[in-house]
């Protein structure tokens, strides 16, 4: 286990204001998440910010937040015991680690709070540097949804459930 | 496609009390569903009444509600054009086949409205009633998430993501 990036902490309320940026270039891109279509500032931040037992976190480089991830139970219940984790690095900041920093304080977290094991329920096929980042950190493809989201630019692709078994 | 069931129908806000007792009961079996552990009449009626674009009906048989079902959009945005739906039948009713009535009820109505497919997100694997109905409307399993479902007879059991394409 590496030790947790310090520039990791957990969100607060005032910091939603500057995810949104980067949170709204990317679902306006349209190739790697299914949010609603018409999110605004307002109506988008109980799309990301959580509650406990779900926790978000951004990575603050330099006084800039460049990425944020959310993570908790997959399932209430009786399937409370996987967890799902789900991603946003600024373009911006892209090709300097942040999302593997993030993945790995994902994991990290999950390990620590004593979840079975953590599933992602929809990854975008053609979003091969998510695809490989999580392969490379362990996860499996557990099936493919075929065509289950319209790609901005590949039109339908399938979603990849992932899987990473954590005992 | 068969003709629809008459005795399927839109739900009323009233009808929530009547599915309550059943789908209450078979939440605390343990066995198919992942639900919060401490819904009430209040609290479960978010979880199962649907607003539009999604719907909720009822199966009412000889003046008795015996199964309901809520289908409608999987994911928001550039997910929806994929379904979902969860099923509850009265297990005093089990074996008359208002499960298949339901599932044939519901597979036409994704179609009439335009889903490109259903996908079910999670189909306990020791729900073997439930696994055969499916693949017998044509749906296919995916995947398996291991051990996702914590069954109250059978301890940690897996998640079949189920499919079935309409186009």
């Amino acid at each position: 286990m590496t030790p947790p990036d310090p520039r990791i902490r957990p969100a607060t309320d005032d910091d939603w204001a500057r995810i949104w940026p980067f949170f709204s270039t990317i679902v306006a891109a349209g190739e790697t998440y299914a949010f609603p279509d018409d999110l605004t500032l307002e109506t988008a931040r109980g799309w990301w910010m959580s509650e406990p037992p779900s926790l978000t976190v951004v990575l603050e480089d330099d006084g800039q937040i460049v990425g944020s991830a959310k993570m908790g139970p997959n399932r209430p219940g009786r399937g409370d015991h996987v967890g799902t984790a789900s991603f946003m690095v600024d373009p911006a900041a892209s090709g300097r680690g942040v999302g593997r920093s993030l993945a790995s304080y994902v994991v990290d977290w999950h390990r620590e709070q004593g979840f079975r094991g953590i599933q992602f329920n929809a990854v975008v096929e053609t979003n091969t540097a998510a695809v490989h980042l999580w392969q490379s950190c362990g996860f499996e493809i557990i099936g493919t949804v075929p065509g289950a989201f319209r790609s901005a630019t590949h039109g339908e692709v399938g979603l990849h459930v992932m899987y990473l078994p954590l005992v």
